[in-house]
């Protein structure tokens, strides 16, 4: 293994590196411990000692102007998919895209908003949405779902009142650390590693480190998360890959297929929905969203598969993941205006977007002991043509192997 | 028409721009969506392919140190005024100077501060008043005046109930696209543009694009802003014009003079004060504000006009508006110990300064539908001499006309 | 005297200055009303036109990477002692080192945090925890202690109830001016000085001069602060001295030495730990933390001194300061894992660490007059051998002088 420290602060910097073969390559592009931050730097194919069979390249900038102003992005292009990391907002994905096709949806919110411009109390804790327009954000660590007042009870039967904010922290913490590997042996895979640290004195003392990483001319990415308890006591945790996809896939006549066990709405106008939970209509002014709380069924080795294809069957977008470690999948519609946000989310998790409260009553606020970590992997597909949307949705059939499916008509109680 | 896109990220640039007669000369200074935002610039009448009736310029700077770390400032220096304009803050306009004489204010607040550095949702929603010491900053545009709760029902009845700070959030938005324009023919307008975007997911999709402008030595400059709602519902607005002056302009004895057809104050405190509204006393500690609500007269054209005078009358300050435009005035009376902000804000607004709550009550708080776009355009002038005062208040006087001002002794209802 | 003012705005700059004998030298790093903030700075006793006992030097970088992107810190190394001070943090102390001797902790919030990611509303007004890391860090200045509501009356009997936040503002301002100067004369005292202004629109208007001082080759520091109101009229305020050691010194059998005429605990808890209040125990998970109120005797020259030492009295600190300057001392234990934050905090204030309602009640909330300052000096030392370890206890009890100490066995009344 090679490992490149480019330890220049605060400098422009274009990195072409050289280097041997038969290793992996290593590039630091932030490391708060050595106090280093590349403000650019590219790394290409052609300028790397074997041979690729895609053309590829991974590059930073820092994004300027507006609420933008000293946002990062690290863009790892693999010859056929772009992926758009964002390290400032804790390694959150911007967008993925292909020629025109996109993975990514139309916020009325723009830029890519610093996380100094966001207050998450403002607007009765809801500010976490005057930032929300990424395709990939994490829910979480230390608590993900509805904001409102929850309830700690401490071992000596002390509680302690604290107003939860929308969707918790991590998606507005920089990452002390990031990385750029390529894998010098064949398939030759790009990883961007990032870590993330949501601690505070008397506070969670959670970290993310997370591999974003595809291989090049690959429709495919995977996100690898581990998060660790770093305190010396038991400490609760949440993360939601609340993953939105508006145009290019959606549209009328959309649909999303996944197997499912048991589907649920989550309130009222849900369950008025609720005939239709896996269809979706044109962009509607005044539509009210609609979330239905899946759980999947698996397939034989836990794995567990959501798909959203286009009307015609000719484009969509796949999502696999394993139960085990995420075993319940929200399904988010939003089939709002254009200028409003036309998007619907397919969000895998450790449980629902319920304020943590309800999830903790519901037994679905896992724990980490100390110093425990859990891995978490999420694989994303970019399904290009007919055959890999019908691919996909006989993969989904398959997990559901004729297995019923129970429909809940009612809310769930959340007193 | 000419246009220059300066691409330059990050960097230091003396732009001195040569180009032929006969076009609109365009600089793009801030463009979030090209990734532009330029540190330093300068434009100079000299090296303009035309003469100049004064030698002008346009400059942009960034402010370090303290709270101000980071703040971009543009001066349009037209040869006789300065006009200090910041988009970091929601193009306000932070003083506007003519050698010793000078628009503004001096707040125990220093510094140009950064949004960054403020929490709006501190002091009980108070903390706008943390970085409050420009002379023209606009309160809005998704709810202006004090804090407090508000409750929204939707069409379906459902009631929202959410905290409003004060004077809401558009001063504290960086201009996500700033442009520098100098008009080729004669009288050669100088024209700085800004976007600034107060939008979110499920939150308002509100546009302000203003343009500051002034002629080459002239006493004047005008403010013309388009509010434009982007979501594709109706959304409530709000606008205020809080435009402050101290020093040079106020001293005891000095007056305000606009043709007045109704006066309230605003509370019991403003009522003791109503027999003198007009009138200002000299820094006085321990002097709790006043403010009164003037409900103005408008000339044959709609027009409106107020007029700020020092005592000798040798020095003033004037603001024209359109009534239908702008059809309420706030004067705003605070003459504080020098210490504590020795200042007067008169205001021309969508509305009163109250809650928004208690503006909706009193039919004060306009509608945009979807796409709609609202124009609102004030003019400024420093009256650098005894006849330009006198002319400026004659001209309120025939605007009065006559006609007999109604003195409400008591303050409004507000629940 | 000799003044250089470095305007070089944003630029990196080495500062190899040249200065003639019998001259202070003073270098202006920041200075917001000139616009003027150096990124890298060194100074050198080799240097400098005098000799000096020890090599020594003053250095300035920014830091970058996650939440710390951005922030100065001003390094003192006189030879000795390297002193870490933050300016963009109010000028608190990061860390003291020696070697591998360090004055300061390990929390679990890693960086030194940029304010602009800290909220101190948020968890509850306990926000000020998120970026709790440093050696010394000053709790002031409009409030300090416990968040919580307070309510304010004024002369007029008008009640303002308002939220505090723990611990107020000061350590999350920016210093807006920050110099360094040297005495040319012997002993050539090193001094970094900074203004912090806690300042807003009809809220308070404290100054903050803080002058942070060693000499070449000396084991000690001196903060030496003078805060100011610069309002009309009488202002209170609150500064606690918030020092906190871990490691070096802090393990199991360390303790504090320190003259006492009467000590509180200041909860339950803390009345359970009362009998061992100046012993430390071993790195304990779940361990709640417990303060300890002390009201302390003071020497002759009205001189209060607090010693901190670990088990074989081999390596301590001490903290000396005047009682009529700082009546109150703080003794906070949170001899918790090392992992959660292992350290105790040695404090000296104008008061006790309860919400301002409470102390206030208790007469412990001091007043400043319009224009009116007061003076804070505390003297630091590290004592890194037995000998002056026993000296400095032995100054210790010369100050108790056979006094008895009054043990209050219940906490006090917050109500």
């Amino acid at each position: 293994m090679r490992r490149y420290t480019l330890t220049l602060t605060g400098i422009f910097l274009a990195a072409v590196a050289v280097a041997s073969a038969d290793e992996t390559h290593h590039y630091t592009l932030t490391d708060s411990s050595a106090n280093t931050n590349v403000e650019i730097f590219r790394l290409d194919s052609r300028t790397m000692p074997f041979d690729s069979s895609a053309p590829w390249s991974v590059e930073k900038k820092t994004l300027r102007g507006g609420r933008q102003e000293g946002v990062e992005l690290v863009t790892i292009d693999n010859g056929y998919l772009r992926i758009a990391i964002i390290p400032t907002r804790g390694m959150n994905v911007y967008e993925v895209t292909h020629d025109d096709t996109r993975l990514g949806w139309d916020s009325p919110t723009k830029e890519i908003v610093h996380p100094n411009f966001i207050d998450l109390e403002s607007r009765g804790g809801l500010g976490w949405l005057d930032g929300f327009n990424e395709w990939m954000v994490r829910c979480g660590l230390d608590f993900a779902g509805h904001p409102g007042t929850d309830v700690l009870v401490d071992d000596n039967g002390v509680e302690t009142e604290m107003d939860l904010t929308l969707h918790g922290r991590i998606g507005h913490i920089p990452a002390s650390k990031v990385e750029v590997s390529v894998d010098s042996k064949p398939p030759h895979r790009i990883t961007v590693r990032g870590w993330v640290q949501e601690r505070s004195f008397n506070g969670p003392s959670l970290e993310l480190a997370t591999e974003i990483s595809t291989l090049p001319g690959s429709h495919e990415l995977r996100i690898a998360d581990t998060v660790t308890n770093r305190a010396s006591t038991p400490r609760e945790f949440q993360v939601i890959y609340h993953t939105n996809f508006g145009s290019s896939i959606l549209e009328k006549g959309a649909r999303v297929y996944t197997a499912v066990e048991r589907v649920t709405p989550m309130n009222d106008k849900a369950a008025e929905g609720l005939a239709h939970y896996t269809q979706y209509d044109r962009p509607t002014s005044g539509y009210v969203e609609e979330v239905f709380l899946v759980e999947p069924f698996a397939g034989q080795s836990g794995n567990c598969l959501a798909v959203l294809s286009n009307k015609a069957g000719t484009l969509g977008a796949s999502i696999a993941w394993q139960k085990d470690e995420l075993p319940y999948l929200s399904i988010w519609k939003n089939t709002a205006a254009i200028e409003d946000g036309y998007v619907t989310g397919i969000e895998p998790g450790t449980g629902f977007p319920f304020n943590r409260r309800v999830e903790r009553n519901y037994g679905r606020v896992p724990k980490l002991a100390a110093g425990e970590s859990r891995n978490f992997t999420v694989d994303f597909a970019l399904l290009g043509d007919p055959s890999s949307v019908k691919a996909a949705k006989k993969r989904v059939k398959r997990i559901q192997g004729g297995r019923e499916t129970t429909v809940i008509e009612t809310p769930p109680a959340t007193d």
